[in-house]
């Protein structure tokens, strides 16, 4: 026998880009580890320059990226981080976006629209990504765009948590702001206890990005205080408006908890002042509580810290991804 | 110059598989075609062997194949014929699924499940079909599983047709039997001109196949024609539970309206005798109307007919396809 | 150095589909694993549904199914494994199909068929699997068909090995029931101590399947034994007119001796009535000694085990592939 | 016969994203045709939305972007709208960047770099194009980077008419701003009769963009009109040097030629007082003249229209390819 | 709409390697077209370059390559026309490969071997070829090593044609050098009016290449004049012994026929010495008659160009690949 | 827990080919193992068989190959041994091309090219190369034409260093042969300590293979050791007519220095007759000093060496790489 035999080791490196470095930091903190110094600049004409500082060679690597404004840019980015890892030897590349970039558009509304949550699945691909983590995904079927594992992790737990630990259950009223959320309201309100439901019957117009309408309760809010949720929260139009609906409906007060809060435009404008006693969030969006005093941001490190300690060594625990990971 | 030049022209040749030829000849007829004579058997063993009768090199070929029990058998049935096309020269092949097998595996609802629906897309991809024609499919985000054109043909005008022209739309409702069909329930009621909606709660159990508790009716159906729709009805019990439920809250019919009536096991007795006034259906599944006296079956073939020749003469209708196609 | 690093450790992992359990319970004795538990079960319209009881993560699974009738559904049912094993995050993926389907369909035999053997090497390829195991594949080249390593094993030494420990070899004669068995029938000739050969000619009809006219023995078989082989016997026709034709050319006793009993339709009857005393196969496909009492069945369990061994423990023995793996 | 045939036409249809339209609007005049009407905007978040309001199906696809800031933000657009291009069933799709993005990024300068150039091939294809059409690329090489066909068009004739026309060649001296580009500058000195060349010396940083120090003229310059040449200018830095070293070196006056007018952050500045006669550059990214005198903007589309003439008629003339299209 | 519609055309171009030209130049004139003239030529270290002189966009484009020694330079310059056209946009490319090199290695004849056949048919697809044309394949499982349409033609009818016309029909014999060729015999004979049969049996060593023990006559040849066939015929050892063994056995002519003459090596002078009556080939690869008397040289470019004019005109003609195109 | 699990390695095994086995050899030797014996020979019409006489399963494999003439050989050499490591299941393979062929077709000089530089990354990736190793890129851009790490070595510092131990630097002046390489001798010029530069203008015909015009040196050389550096020396052409043009301009002595003597045709005649003093490459390709005392080879050995064995390791050093790996 000619070949020559050494043990086999492994070794995680964490990578982040730009878009909000601080969530990297506390997930290194989380896990124990450096993240891998990187130079990332960007050219005069806006092109972007990577180069990792150490060698990659046989890493199992883990690239987080954040995916605020704008956006497009951090996408290219990451892709091009993936693309150096694979160029630089990496044994195994995981893209972790925890909050996942056109995920809305994961159909074609009508004809002549593209898919752009499956071409963003795909991109990742290209580049070299072998699998991707993700938090609350828009719609779970987004897990079948990618040609590979995804691990696709729920924030529910930290935020039922925050809630059950400074409110009260007893008078708890679980709402979701439209009818294609009611099935992740039940999770909900099993999870506070079997809390009743209610919904808010809203119409989304084709034609005008972000325009709702939104109009009268479905169930009986009156007396209650209600937790109204949505996995993202963009310009705040609906949820704001929801609000209104659920005092005009007798809610006693109203919680916004929501996985992603993207907060564009009127965002903390609408949100600050809609009348909610509190809006939970998490960061896998660079978050800022200047000049909006109700507004509480959950860390997603612990979690995502989580998820990589469990790729890294290979599953010896799934309890952590119960639910589809 | 030393090209050799000729006008070009394009055939359409159509073909079927043998799991519903009644509706591959209805869809002949309305196109004015004839289906390509094809050798198709099994061997003992189980294997399928299929030629075709016709050179099929450079046409532009339509494969249809429904997908009745036993699914798999006629699912890889037209993975073979697919092939044996791609083999033989055929210059596009356009996979016709009227129902999309395994549609409901769309995501993995716990770890460690297969997404099938995205398997079913990739296995047609990999035999060779270059597009692929649906009707209904469980859930829009499934157009995004596979990569190329997916035309996503929808039975709704169909059926509405049907109810406006037997019953009157005064008193009518329009009923989702669970939570997350809402959203097409509020389609048709666009379709029947502004009709009110309901909703049953159920909660499907993710351990036993088809197991469903349906509950209480959300919205007032009293005096009301429900009309109750689903994309697809298998052992019907959701929707006869639904029938239940919307009578006892004081409905005066119930006319079930379902694009893929699978009918599986007691489907049929549970149908026929759960008080419904009629159950219409289409035939993207055969269908047999022996006893049981209240179902119509309406014919997708038209649907599909005009579907193909827009593919074939590329486009110069879009109307057909207002949706997603 | 920001690299966080590990012991590497691999791990086996053995699953089976629901074709033939048992061989896949004696494979696991022979290797002193558990299979791992999983759920499989098959919806109302026929759907199969999927899922590990355990995580899968990083494991080096191996994926073993039979398949008999209902072929196709078998297969689909191994498909829809591997895509689950490949989301799951399984690092390695064996697909083990003792018996190969739609082998026979290896080529165009004429004009616009299909190459369904390829065919089925690219679906588990699609799905997921990055190697195959195979027993007695009809034809040597369809290792060719799978884009990645084959390991074709020989279940001749099984059957070899129960030949000598019970029949004397001074009179024996290796048969080839066609022509194009005739190389393997050397090899035989050459593990049972250079024994004379002798041939069937036949004539197999292209347009019905199973359809075989045999006639007359080339060699010299009179006052032999006679072992006739074939990869695999279907129908029986075939095997059971040789034995007819052998009969009537002198021959003193015929030892049918197959790889892969199919046994379908007639053949049970044909083979336990035509005249052989003993016929032997292997459980690559699951056998039924009822009401057959010559009928002899060899496991294939030792060999897959020890194929399965070799390939986790990367190969230490090469002996055991000798052939062609 | 089964098959239907009909006569097979082919269409031209013409897209444009959102960064420059004025080009496209330009291209479509020079070719006869119009813009296909397309919605595109931003969501509030920064994703973006892009719908065609005209069927697709089955035409010969053109898709022109150009590439200024926010660079990413015009590739994913492209991309985009390219899946949505395939998804609605264009036959074929030619994607036109007439400044090739992260072209620079050609190399791995260093270890643990990407090679974005190809990257964005890779995207381009992955997203759906079939062939690319670019102008004037970083280095002839990036061509090789795309799996298919390329159509590289130069500027070169259409500058070099520009000084035909407005200078006596008698006193013209071609200069490379540095040393890679001498062969270009060659090429140059052949179109306008055969001038003689020089070059400067620069040494570009590794670690810093767009850094450059640039020194010693290398060829006789004194008593010339430099013709100052290169395929796209950033911030100037370079360049504006070059021509403080051709002025000392004593040639008369300096005209800049370049193809792609990047001109970030200083650029306008430091350009329009360096000292240059005249800066000549193309509309391959959008430009403006205000506060800019001496900078002549030659129009591209003529070329880029000529080009889509022929790769849709299929090159009954190749001349204007010549060079390596 | 704005869609600019011509009408669609296509134009055969034909090209041909170095390897033969006289084929290409027969084929081309009964096609009753010119060869595209293309530059061809090795650079001082043996890399091969190619130009076409003619724009090939948008043509049907056939590659003709014969392959002869030395084989592997013959194999790379066919990938380079086909990457060539590929880059230079033509819509379809057609590799014809008269014979097909490395046929032989089509499987593992035993452990850690390649399988070259397979690996030629992935080359082949990669450069970029859309289809397959060859003729007489050592074994029809070949057709499924490519991803794509095989057109598979038999030279069988051309030399029983000329068999036909020069021999009496009334004693001939046909007979296989080895077991492995029995079925295509069978073929023969019935060709040839169901004339009898016979075979030698050979062993060929597995570890020395071409080295072949023929020995005993299966059937009878006695008083006949025997035909002997073989795909190819390389150097002619298994063949020449053959004979012996025939004119040993009493056969009274023995007639030679092969679709490849390889004739390698010592194969001129073994066969023409032989005994043979006369030798019949083909031109799939060049043959020189000169110093060897009987040698017929049969031309496959009729057979070449009927298929061209098939595939080229969409197979309005399905008699001609009959067998298994 | 079912899962069995071992402790992991893994196994580096070196392969050559029979290109230059002498080199394999070396590289061995530094490395402290041995060659994986290997059978490979070719049969009688060119074809080449290869086999292992181990098993390679789970290896780490190294597949070194030089590229001399006949080089189309040599290449599908290499491309079939990859193809048998595939199969017997080795687990990384890593194809080693000291000299690239077809460099440099790394663009379409012209139109309707090939680009056969791409060509060979996309061979060796379809065959089954997991990444690439190589010595002096004609063009860096080559790296982005393969889709995976390439590890791209440079010869530079052991030319350096034996002309540093050999000439007093005082005196040396870097000299580049044309205008493509100048960046090339600016860092031997800082290699050497701040040499000085200079260059030869030469015209290469793109219609004559090989065939160059050199004319005037550009830079000081009178009175000064000028070496003259290129990656690869063909024909020497242009090579021997720059020693002439240095020497008529005053250049004192020549040494001439290449990674690549590939020394084609009249290359030694030329070169050992030139009037240059040294002639310095290295043995990337087979080189003989017979008959050539000015002819110095030094060893890539250690170079490769030391890369496969950062490459085994996982790149605990990196300083080895720095430029571009």
């Amino acid at each position: 026998m000619t070949a020559h035999w050494i043990e086999n080791q492994k070794n995680l490196m964490l990578f982040t880009g730009r878009a909000h470095p601080e969530l990297a930091e506390a997930v290194a903190q989380e896990l124990g580890v450096e993240i891998t110094p990187t130079t990332a600049r960007d050219f005069a004409n806006g092109e972007i320059f990577v180069r990792f500082e150490e060698s990659v060679r046989g890493s199992d690597a883990f690239v987080l990226q954040s995916h605020p404004q704008p956006l497009n840019k951090w996408l290219m980015e990451q892709l091009i981080m993936i693309d150096a890892l694979k160029r630089g030897s990496a044994k195994r590349i995981t893209a972790i976006l925890p909050f996942y970039p056109y995920a809305r558009q994961d159909k074609k509304h009508r004809g002549r629209e593209p898919i752009s949550a499956r071409l963003v699945a795909d991109l990742l691909k290209t580049a070299g990504a072998d699998r991707i983590v993700s938090v609350d995904l828009h719609t779970d079927q987004i897990q079948g765009f990618f040609d590979g594992p995804v691990d696709h992790m729920h924030a529910m737990p930290i935020l039922v948590e925050h809630i059950k630990a400074n409110y009260s259950l007893d008078n708890v009223c679980v709402v979701s702001p439209d009818a294609g959320r009611v099935k992740v309201a039940e999770k909900w309100a099993n999870a506070l206890g079997g809390a009743p439901m209610a919904f808010v019957h809203k119409t989304r117009s084709v034609d005008v990005a972000n325009q709702v309408t939104s109009n009268r309760v479905v169930g009986d809010v009156a007396g209650r205080t209600c937790v109204l949720l949505d996995d993202m929260i963009d310009t705040g139009g609906t949820i704001a408006g929801a609000v209104g609906v659920l005092r005009k409906a007798g809610a006693v007060d109203v919680i916004i908890a929501t996985t992603h809060g993207v907060f564009s435009g009127p965002a903390r404008e609408r949100l600050s002042q809609c009348g909610a006693k509190e809006v939970i969030t998490t960061d896998t969006l660079p978050q800022s509580k200047e000049g909006w005093d109700n507004l509480t941001v959950l860390s997603i490190a612990p979690l995502l810290a989580k998820t990589i300690h469990e790729i890294f060594e290979n599953g010896s625990v799934t309890t952590l991804f119960e639910g589809s990971a």
